[in-house]
């Protein structure tokens, strides 16, 4: 026999995608942040789904039951802001340890309604079922968007440049922080609090997703299974390669901090931590002067460049005038834990 | 502390509806089978997610694999018949032991894709997450349907005919001979296999519920925790009793065979077994005497009129001349192992 653990991720996405069939009101269907659906509205149809487990993408322990709601909402909104679109409704699937104290059910809802409410979502459903070991929040996410104008990964060109909204690495740094308790005692309080909160409940970029794909912007990404990962997903679907400069990472005071109290290299924590929840995007070259500009000033989220797109097709990192290969897996501590997103 | 084995589904349900608030494009949200949307289009969306999580609604060692796979599409799809939709899309999230065999994957996307075919929906997408203990298999399923026609729990008026579709209580028989090898080996092999597979693989009434919605039929819900349960969720919604004649139940010859060896009450399995995935629904009485005859033309589906809706919101059941208050909960043996849907 083949573990799942064997094959891995994308092999078994590659054997789960061969094995149905895609008819045509599937306009994007698996292997993007969220699937296209065309029900016969001006307005498409996109649905996302993503899973919170106990003891494998939080702990109770860390997490409060309201946080724990937000960031489940949180990391499926962050897929639709990939693909442009406007949040709209979810369905809340709860598998629940019959001993579980119905005060953390209270948590979860108050945590799912306030982002339901940030966001303009609302909450129209859902199923309750037993699972003896773990609380298990699984979550489907549907809104809508303009035909033609919703982004993807697989419109990136030669010659565009290649942008990330935020900061890169809080998510990274604040795993450091939960599970060393020496290194987060030698960290100052503030930063620990900032950082531990970035990493518990990130920020999708709603906003800014809707404002790209507004704006003639055609290829996003948010940032799940890491930089590197993520935008080798991008340049995957779109048949091109990437010359990546790490030296422009933006990176937040914070995780400088953290990375140099617990010897790492904060470039590192930004390529390969995963779960930043920022949007990778691909911007043609003659409007990226002035594109970080525009975003900020309609949604208040910076933008920075951090490199370009080639026709090679190979990926390249440039650190400090060398050039390497830009490898995607460099941190396997992140990984070993989940197996991401389909 | 509060645990949820003590609050009870209802309980919860209540709860968290109470947690949460409904925008205007939710026509329908949290209690009925399925949540519908208005996303701007002719037709609504209807939204629905159940899930199957190993060792509670399904064993691998006596379910195969490919059953698994249709299984926990029928049973989302019954949702669905419920409100008269036309099935389009569903989302499988997957969580699973790493330890798995992919085998087990491909089987469950060969039943996937097969019940998918059958029911002309495609899988757009989904999520694979780890859990190290069991098996899960969450599933949500958008359809369409039009505007002002959905079956809903709740407009059921006294004078109404109470109708049920198929036969019931072939689930129940299933469990019994799951759970009991001697009575399995006293039971013909032929009548063994059919009630196995019908509990396994319960067979959505999808053309029914459309059938329905499309003539004028306003009230339908599917049998997931029981006649006896499901019947007491419409005349809540409803604001109506009900007076139930337990001796016009549409029992499969098998179920009773089934019962009479196992010494139980055949009428007790249709009532209170659950997991039937037939339909009850509610027909204006002069329309009751043409209206299996008309459904049985077009679908090729039985139906079987089994009560009248009353205005004293007493729920009773007349067996044999005798009036009881017909309980709700009558088996909890079935009950006792899951959490029905929300």
């Amino acid at each position: 026999m083949t573990s799942i653990a064997e094959l891995g991720e994308f092999g078994l996405i590659a054997r789960v995608a061969a094995a149905i069939s895609q008819p045509s009101d599937v306009l994007v269907g698996i292997g993007d942040d969220a699937a296209v659906l065309d029900i016969g509205s001006d307005e498409l149809l996109v649905a996302t789904c993503d899973a919170q487990v106990e003891d494998i993408h939080f702990r109770l322990r860390s997490l409060s039951s309201y946080d724990l709601g937000r960031r489940a909402l949180a990391v499926n909104l962050s897929d639709l802001a990939a693909m442009g679109a406007r949040p709209r409704f979810a369905l809340v699937s709860l598998l629940l340890p019959p001993t579980l104290d119905v005060a953390v059910i209270d948590g979860i809802y108050a945590g799912l309604q306030a982002e339901a409410t940030q966001f303009h979502l609302a909450i129209v459903g859902g199923n309750i079922a037993r699972n003896a070991e773990r609380l298990i929040i699984d979550i489907t996410l549907l809104g809508t968007g303009v035909r033609g104008r919703l982004l993807r990964r697989d419109q990136a060109r030669p010659g565009d440049v290649v942008m990330v909204t935020g900061s890169l690495g809080m998510a990274a740094a604040g795993v450091l922080l939960a599970e060393d308790e020496q290194l987060a005692a030698r960290v100052p309080a503030g930063i620990f609090a900032a950082v531990r909160a970035a990493q518990s409940v990130p920020t999708p970029r709603v906003a800014a997703g809707r404002w790209l794909s507004e704006h003639g912007i055609t290829t996003a990404i948010d940032i799940s299974d890491g930089l590197a990962a993520d935008l080798a997903h991008v340049c995957a679907a779109s048949h091109v390669g990437v010359q990546l400069d790490a030296d422009a990472l933006p990176l937040d005071p914070d995780v400088t901090t953290v990375a140099k109290q617990a010897g790492r290299d904060p470039q590192d924590l930004a390529l390969f931590g995963g779960e930043d929840y920022e949007l990778l995007f691909t911007v043609p070259a003659d409007r990226a002067p002035t594109l970080a500009h525009e975003l900020f000033g309609a949604t208040g989220v910076t933008a920075t460049a951090i490199g370009t797109i080639s026709t090679d097709g190979h990926r390249t990192l440039v650190q400090q005038g060398r050039t390497t290969p830009l490898v995607t897996r460099g941190w396997d501590h992140l990984r070993a834990e989940s197996l991401p997103e389909l």
